[in-house]
């Protein structure tokens, strides 16, 4: 045993593999860098830096850049509370209920964090993959806990949905298309939020 | 007269600048390298090879890269002919008409020029301007012809249609999220079609 321990590789000075704080502070370093910078110019060796950690021990926790990435987004944002909350009112309203959390969320502080995910993700095919089985596990995934509201043809549905909110996401922050990026919130909800109900609950031909 | 001849720069060998074909080829090899190897990795230089020409003249012809990859766009999308045609019919109807004109543009050759835009709009904040602006202008701009056809408030019915086509182009043509990418155009029409009447004409609260 103590001969295993000392082949090791030996750990970053001041701050040791298990520790909580080490992997928040990578998180929160990263976070800010992928914010200021955008994906594709951040690179591990930065986030290591601005963590004070080796970029050994990033590979340790993370493994890829790209599951780094998601994490950022994850500490952002609370998708199965947010979901969780859009699930349990009354499935007539399940339309304006999403469109509120969903720009709650978007106009908070996490907002920054999917911008960039966004452009990252649209910006390369290959992010675009990895979004793309994000977007259908973490949020449609949990969705479909609500496959009670809808009659039929789930899958198509919240696709649909997709359809309608990633495109409120792209023209009202990425884009930033007047007059839709100035709207208040009360005004977004009453006009998307029904065509969400019907995406879930309505005739789709 | 002859004097100042005597001063301009040369012509690049074999083509004269006023040659329409040359700009024509430049376009054409514009577009091939966006769509193989996307905006940013392109530069002025190879397309300038590619179509033979001296980078000057594409300088000449375009002013910068990004009104080149604008030109791009406009040669494999007759924008104008597209919305003259969903204008043109039964106002009720608008709705469907101008999701089934969006996917028959998606769908065929120009397709691969529009991810390509998209990518690159949406990519960077700079493009973004860029793109912003061309839907607001080329798109929106011509849509609000069919003012007459909305009631009130025609900027935001505008930019809420914008908001579910680009949330479909983004979901169907760059993420590819099943089952909404593979669906026939005609169940696309059905479900988005009436989104597109309600955002027209319809009360929006």
């Amino acid at each position: 045993m103590a001969e295993r321990t000392a082949t090791r590789r030996p750990a970053p000075q001041g701050r040791r593999p298990g520790n909580p704080d080490t992997k928040q502070s990578i998180l929160l370093a990263a976070r800010k860098l992928f914010a200021a910078n955008g994906y594709t110019n951040t690179s591990m060796r930065q986030i290591a830096a601005a963590a004070k950690v080796d970029a050994a021990l990033i590979h340790h926790y993370f493994t890829t850049k790209e599951q780094l990435f998601l994490a950022t987004v994850e500490i952002s944002v609370d998708i199965p509370g947010a979901i969780a909350g859009v699930l349990a009112g009354d499935p007539a309203t399940f339309g304006p209920r999403l469109v509120r959390t969903f720009l709650s969320v978007w106009d908070s502080d996490a907002g920054a964090s999917l911008v960039v995910a966004f452009r990252a993700a649209i910006a390369d095919p290959l992010t675009s993959g990895m979004v793309r089985d994000f977007i259908s596990t973490a949020v449609l995934g949990g969705i479909a806990g609500a496959a009670h509201l809808a009659t039929d043809d789930v899958p198509r549905r919240l696709t649909l949905i997709a359809s309608q909110m990633v495109g409120l996401a792209v023209t009202r922050y990425l884009l930033a298309l007047q007059p839709l990026a100035g709207l208040p919130a009360d005004d977004v909800v009453q006009a998307i939020g029904p065509t969400i109900q019907r995406y879930l609950t309505g005739p789709l031909s």
